[in-house]
């Protein structure tokens, strides 16, 4: 598996949840009766992407041209065994790690935001829009649509943008128009800025700036974490992680990954649910105490209250999280599958402190080589702690490792580390 | 061959060309009579990287934990089909690249590092030392002496240690003390700073320090390129090349790499130089003109003349190239080997501008994903002039890409692309 023939290596469906979930979903729904926000899903989000949002099928099939794109940015994304790191913490079981962060993009957003580009892409569409705060999903969004041949227009955070120049200048390599946001594009931006010229942005703005500019130009709006096709779409992370697995003959005690919305951990756990021997554990941060302080409720997605609202384990679409570097973890809610997951009790969850994740970011460098995302150190801050648990000697840990963090390097400061 | 049968794919030996050269390599001599610089390498190097050196064996065996430590950080490395960029130029042959940034170090530069720090972990020494300028060897060294229980010790240009300080906070990460050069730490370091205690530093001066540190306190010194070991160690890349290359049952019709010492280039492409139908073209930099301006004769390996001399092509050790952002390009001769195939016409070579090489790091970073590193981009940009050629139509073309750009990315300035 080292040539051409990955392709034919490759799932050629996606697993979607759905159906096999222990209680049914709770649609989205507007969050005022005269509110139109599912109505503006139907104008800005591609029509295929949306059906797969409410369909109800396991299996979704891949198409052709997305399958080869995924081979060109580096699919399948290889399944490493980390003896080192076993050495280090002194244990007798294995640990694996899935690495997303192999991907050209160097995370597992392009996951979806390849067959996003490339729905809309087949509608005739010409140009999309998103939002990015610490970029990567903006950086996977711009290459996806130059993979589809369609422009890109990425409303940029101000205060990221200005402090996080080499994000924007991979964006526009990628070909991407990458606007500071409030932006003089948009009239919601306009207005902003009118006001206060020197406005540092929020993702709420941006989001609104994104939605409104695909509005005004027929342009299409793509979503990055959350949602349930947005899951779809990374089950593919899982559907590998299963056949590499087998491959091997292995079949995990337990696997790991942490949670923003949700999309790395679930596209990597979901695929194999079924199995119950498997025990799953979601990794968030202490500082965004989703899984112990989050309410299940109707919640606003964005900030702003622009996009519908879903029943979600949620801190609240207001919650001001504490300035913690993993952008990737802010999110204050918990995609709604998975929150029902939890609640179920089928999937455990685990809080990390920001310390306890750099500290994994330093033993995982030292010992693997890999620089993960300080997202991703999360999970490998849970691997360490279950590994450290006497009662886990001997079994079969699988993670997740959803990015790696060499644009997050000043995480440790002027140099020092 | 996803997972851990990775370790059965990887070749078990390294090529050395030595032995099937058309002439034979002349060795390396003193500068001058009184001069020690042969009898102090016997004092730094490793024995075995010193046996090595002048060995005429045509295979060297891979010891099992170098193969170990070579899987763990992400070897074999891809080949990949370069499609998009294929479709791009328009071209109706093949166009693959070895894909070498997907080590964790982001470059080849690893694949020598481990099997240095691993031989001289095996004669007892507990410490390494060497010297670094844009950063790229030193991350290298850092981890590949992590990996084998060793402490190092790099001594960084002071004007790239102030400029990139990301860069130490990678070799920090990995474990490595990273010095300033001139440095304290050395009395040919305190005599530079007690004439400039703002001396910005040369490649010259770190390299006296490192070798003197090593010396002072008997611990080891480790060099990145040049040298016949350190070629015989790349070859892993060729030797993978050849085996994924028979996989897909494809004979190629024309390598391309580029050329700082040679060591990516004569790695990638000596361990197919017997086949006499494959074209092979070394890329280098228009603005340190190696090939076209080099003389073939003795001259210092490192500019402060501290090791010995090599006969090869070269510019110079005084040469003072450009201030070109590629600094792996920047070097002023061609490793003795690779001299003696350029002038026996058995290799060709191509010289690119920087700006060409720019224009390449776009094209590639739009069309496949990946943001390759300034250096290999003139590489790309070879490929992209041989591909244009009409008498190369239909043609399978292999290059190495060998190392990531994402620490590369001001080469385009303040975030304007």
């Amino acid at each position: 598996m080292l040539n051409a023939d990955k392709l034919d290596f490759m799932p050629k469906k996606w697993y979607n949840i759905v159906p096999d979930l222990p209680v049914p979903i709770s649609p989205p729904r507007d969050r005022s009766p005269d509110s139109s926000s599912i109505e503006l899903l139907n104008r800005v989000i591609p029509k295929e992407v949306l059906r797969q949002e409410f369909t109800s099928s396991r299996y979704e099939d891949i198409p052709d041209e997305v399958l080869e794109q995924y081979v060109q940015i580096g699919r399948p994304t290889p399944l490493i065994r980390a003896r080192n790191l076993e050495r280090h913490l002194r244990f007798d079981g294995r640990i694996f790690f899935k690495y997303e962060g192999a991907t050209a993009t160097g995370s597992h957003k392009i996951n979806t935001a390849i067959p996003q580009a490339f729905y809309a892409a087949r509608e005739g569409i010409k140009e999309i829009t998103t939002e990015t705060g610490a970029g990567q999903w903006g950086t996977a969004t711009a290459l996806a649509a130059s993979l589809n041949g369609l422009r890109s227009n990425v409303f940029m955070v101000r205060v990221s943008h200005d402090q996080k120049p080499l994000r924007k200048t991979i964006m526009n390599l990628y070909g991407a128009n990458v606007f500071a946001s409030p932006s003089p594009m948009t009239s919601f931006g306009k207005g902003i800025l009118q006001n206060n010229p020197n406005h540092p942005g929020s993702l709420g703005i941006a989001i609104s700036e994104a939605v409104q500019y695909a509005l005004d130009n027929d342009f299409r709006y793509l979503l990055g974490s959350v949602m349930n096709s947005v899951i779809t779409h990374q089950s593919i992370i899982g559907l590998e992680t299963k056949s590499q697995l087998a491959d091997l003959g292995i079949e995990p005690d337990t696997m790991i990954g942490c949670v923003g919305g949700g999309s790395n951990f679930c596209g990597f756990s979901y695929p194999m649910i079924d199995n119950k021997n498997i025990e799953m554990i979601a990794s968030a941060a202490t500082e965004v105490p989703k899984f112990s302080k989050g309410e299940f409720r109707y919640d606003n997605i964005d900030t702003a209250g622009i996009l519908p609202q879903l029943k979600m384990l949620t801190l609240g679409s207001d919650y001001v999280p504490e300035g913690i570097y993993s952008g990737g973890l802010r999110y204050h809610g918990v995609a709604p599958s998975l929150s029902l997951l939890i609640r179920g009790g089928r999937i455990e969850t685990s809080e990390v402190t920001e310390s306890a994740s750099m500290e994994a970011m330093k033993i995982f460098s030292r010992t693997q080589g890999i620089i993960p995302a300080p997202e991703s150190a999360h999970a490998i801050a849970t691997v360490i702690d279950y590994v450290k648990n006497p009662s886990n000697r001997g079994k079969d840990v699988v993670f997740n490792l959803s990015g790696h963090g060499l644009m997050d390097l000043s995480i440790f400061g002027d140099g020092k580390v």
